[in-house]
């Protein structure tokens, strides 16, 4: 059976366990605190060099980091991810764009707020993030004003990518207020059979 | 024909040529200068809304941009990209990875110094950016030890992506001194059959 190690609070782990669920796979979730520095470990160093979670054990000893390599690879031959090559290409370009444009950003300013406490020092870090956070979700909002879904028009891990951290981008202090298709999105997320939460 | 818009001297502009000559396709370069901001002209936005290059015309009005997303996209179904489930896994890890914690450090070390100039008021944020590309680069060290390329035991996707900045780093400060497996990398990189320079 698979195993992740990951934290369920974490929108990159978040996004395995939502998949997981979707196509209805066993799983073992180990549970790894980094801010205990779980993830530094000699013993986890070793599953991952980079000593980030999630982490994917497919079998004993074969391991599979990156959350949205691991989206792909449970997805691929899935509903979840589109055969025709444009509709797959435009599936992994939103997916590069979210660890590149979104993620640092929007993940970043609520791993100030809720994991750091929101300290002083960090003051003017989380206010560029918060507003390069808006620069993402501005992009996001123009996308669905015209399109439903991210890619291939229905739902797919492009969607899931992306969920994971802008459903709780607020708890960051990006506001959601101003993006009416985003909202509307989220929704259309969270109706997907087998939607689990955070 | 496939169109790029693109600036040789960037690096993710870089990766889309050097597979394109190696997949020997034919293809139009279009060179975009993003220091005089064309890729953020209104015309350009119409094509790529996040205002980045690379960006492949794949046919008139249909669109792919980020780097590994176009890399993905070219090189499925050929050597360049394995079939085995895993090893395709495995190729994508090291593409999200370098886009998440290699790009982001050894490109914008080097984008400071060669593109802004090396100003007094990015010196904070190069000796940063300097610190953690150090930091990547010790992981591929420590990963080219034992292998001989980043995936699939062969040259892949993978090896183009992460070569596109590291045998760069130092234009941004960054040595490649201490890391003779990588340098040894580079040079078997360099030796594939139709490799191009940048």
């Amino acid at each position: 059976m698979q195993k992740v190690y990951g934290d369920t609070a974490s929108g990159n782990c978040y996004k395995v366990k939502l998949l997981l669920e979707q196509l209805q796979l066993p799983y073992t979730w180990v549970a790894i605190d980094i801010l205990k520095k779980e993830s530094r470990t000699p013993e986890f160093l070793q599953k991952n060099p980079s000593g980030q979670i999630p982490l994917l054990e497919i079998e004993p000893g074969a391991y599979l980091p990156e959350s949205n390599a691991i989206l792909h690879y449970l997805a691929d031959g899935s509903n979840f991810l589109p055969k025709d090559p444009l509709e797959h290409a435009q599936v992994l370009r939103w997916m590069f764009w979210e660890q590149y444009s979104h993620e640092p950003n929007v993940a970043s300013a609520r791993f100030i707020v809720r994991y750091l406490g929101n300290p002083p020092e960090h003051a003017q870090t989380l206010k560029r993030r918060i507003a390069d956070g808006h620069l993402a979700l501005q992009l996001m909002e123009r996308h669905l004003e015209r399109e439903r879904y991210f890619a291939g028009g229905r739902y797919t891990i492009a969607d899931i990518s992306l969920y994971a951290y802008t459903h709780v981008a607020e708890e960051g202090g990006i506001s959601l207020t101003p993006y009416p298709s985003i909202r509307r999105w989220l929704d259309a997320v969270r109706a997907q059979a087998n939607h689990v939460g955070m």
